[in-house]
């Protein structure tokens, strides 16, 4: 076992797949999920998800060796405050956050001296929600981005990986900035274009979409919340990261209008290649 | 049995699928490819998706009862001049190019008083190319897009449609030009805009992309030399789509920077839930 108690913080789609997991593998002895509503909490519970529940955080940390944050972005950095309050000195604390900056930066404050904060985002899930669609395998052959302060444990931070490696997940470990810049390119961005086309869809062109929509709109069903804090918190790299694209589209923009055959061709083809080698390259370990 | 003897010119993906399935669902009772190369053509023959070969264009189409321009869409035009010098009177002609009206313009020409052409768009296929990765049921499921002119034959667009809902796909019937507007929209941006969503990214930022990026990136490995063929063929309402979209990317950047959460909650919203209901409706049948 490499948990005692593990307390989650949100038993939602990642939190209630992760406990789940750490059951399913036997990571922990004792998965105990916290939350706002026993009826949901409740339900996870009955999926497996979590073995006890909560909705009292001091209760629920009391005696845990590993306490996962797993709210959405805009609420990690006040739950961590609540947590606090009741920690057992030593535990290890990680989040599920997909913005890492500013979260990173806030927690090791708020849990200095405290606990060991070590700073996860697991890319996983999908545009579905909550516990019922929780998952045991959710991070199997997932990406797990873990980050790196000053203040980060060793210990805490190895513990961490062999918990994300043990429930199937590919990790990587970097500084929370670097985390953001590249994040915002490769899916907060992606994020926001989908929700554009969809968006900029006519009644009349939706009826005329088919698969190729489908897959390149998929994430823009994801949960609006959720997406408003992501994007809210890790505003600047997106910012830079729309502008790069819009940069782009205007240069492809202008090789359709002069109809240069050969220029859009060679555009594309970096594009079409690059996705290739990256299709490939997916899922080996780390070098 | 829908036809006696069906040429298929260019025996892809799309091609070699289409052929497939109407051999598996006993639609034709012939199916002969028309290509350039006799040894993709023999392997496309050995995979089950024609009965026999050639590459002579005359030769192909002689006693066919329907020739299908299975060519990359820039072809398509060239390919029908040829195939109009030898194409028995009366034989239906269909083409399945991803554009339209510049197609069925030239294409009702060139055939006037031959033949009798109907322009279909199956909105199937994927990354994947050639009679390699054809499959029987490409179709099932799939939307495929007819055009009608007033020189359309009323008995020639029956047949046409009747062989699509043999092969599984839903029908719809729509002017050439609203097909170019809507599909502009719906499939050929969100094309470009998957190019330029992997164009813009690094390596480092490649490293960290997951799921969202997967789904969202998808058609961008399709073939480019396809693609720019489609773009520059529908040029107009293309650049019309992306300065749509720009706009809404620039509206949305505004939201972000000002950190309006309200303004950017309603607009994930909107997506999220437009994108939910569409994928809740789809493949229901034409109202």
């Amino acid at each position: 076992m490499l948990f005692r108690k593990v307390a989650i913080v949100g038993v939602g789609l990642i939190g209630g797949s992760l406990g789940a997991a750490l059951k399913s593998r036997k990571l922990a002895e004792e998965v105990h999920g916290i939350g706002y509503r026993s009826c949901t909490l409740a339900e996870a519970r009955q999926r497996g998800c979590i073995d006890d529940f909560t909705i009292d955080v001091a209760e629920g940390v009391q005696q845990a060796d590993l306490v996962i944050i797993a709210t959405p972005v805009s609420l990690i950095v006040e739950k961590a405050r609540e947590i606090a309050l009741s920690i057992p000195k030593g535990c290890i604390v990680t989040d599920v956050g997909s913005t890492k900056k500013l979260i990173t930066d806030q927690l090791d404050e708020v849990f200095a001296g405290k606990a060991l904060f070590v700073g996860s985002h697991p890319m996983a899930g999908s545009e579905k929600r909550g516990a019922t669609n929780a998952s045991k395998d959710l991070f199997d052959g997932a990406l797990c981005i873990l980050t790196q302060t000053p203040n980060t444990n060793e210990a805490a931070i190895e513990q961490v990986l062999e918990m994300w490696r043990g429930v199937g997940a590919i990790t990587r470990v970097m500084k929370a900035a670097d985390h953001d810049r590249r994040v915002a390119l490769a899916s907060h961005v992606p994020h926001v274009v989908a929700a554009g086309v969809v968006n900029v869809q006519t009644d009349d062109s939706l009826e005329c979409a088919a698969s190729g929509f489908a897959d390149a709109t998929r994430i823009a069903a994801s949960d609006p919340q959720l997406w408003s804090g992501i994007c809210l918190d890790n505003a600047r790299e997106i910012l830079a990261g729309i502008d790069v694209l819009t940069k782009e589209l205007a240069s492809v923009r202008a090789i359709i209008e002069r109809g240069d055959e050969q220029a859009l061709f060679e555009r594309l083809r970096r594009a079409s290649q690059r996705r290739r080698s990256w299709e490939e390259a997916k899922g080996k370990p780390e070098t």
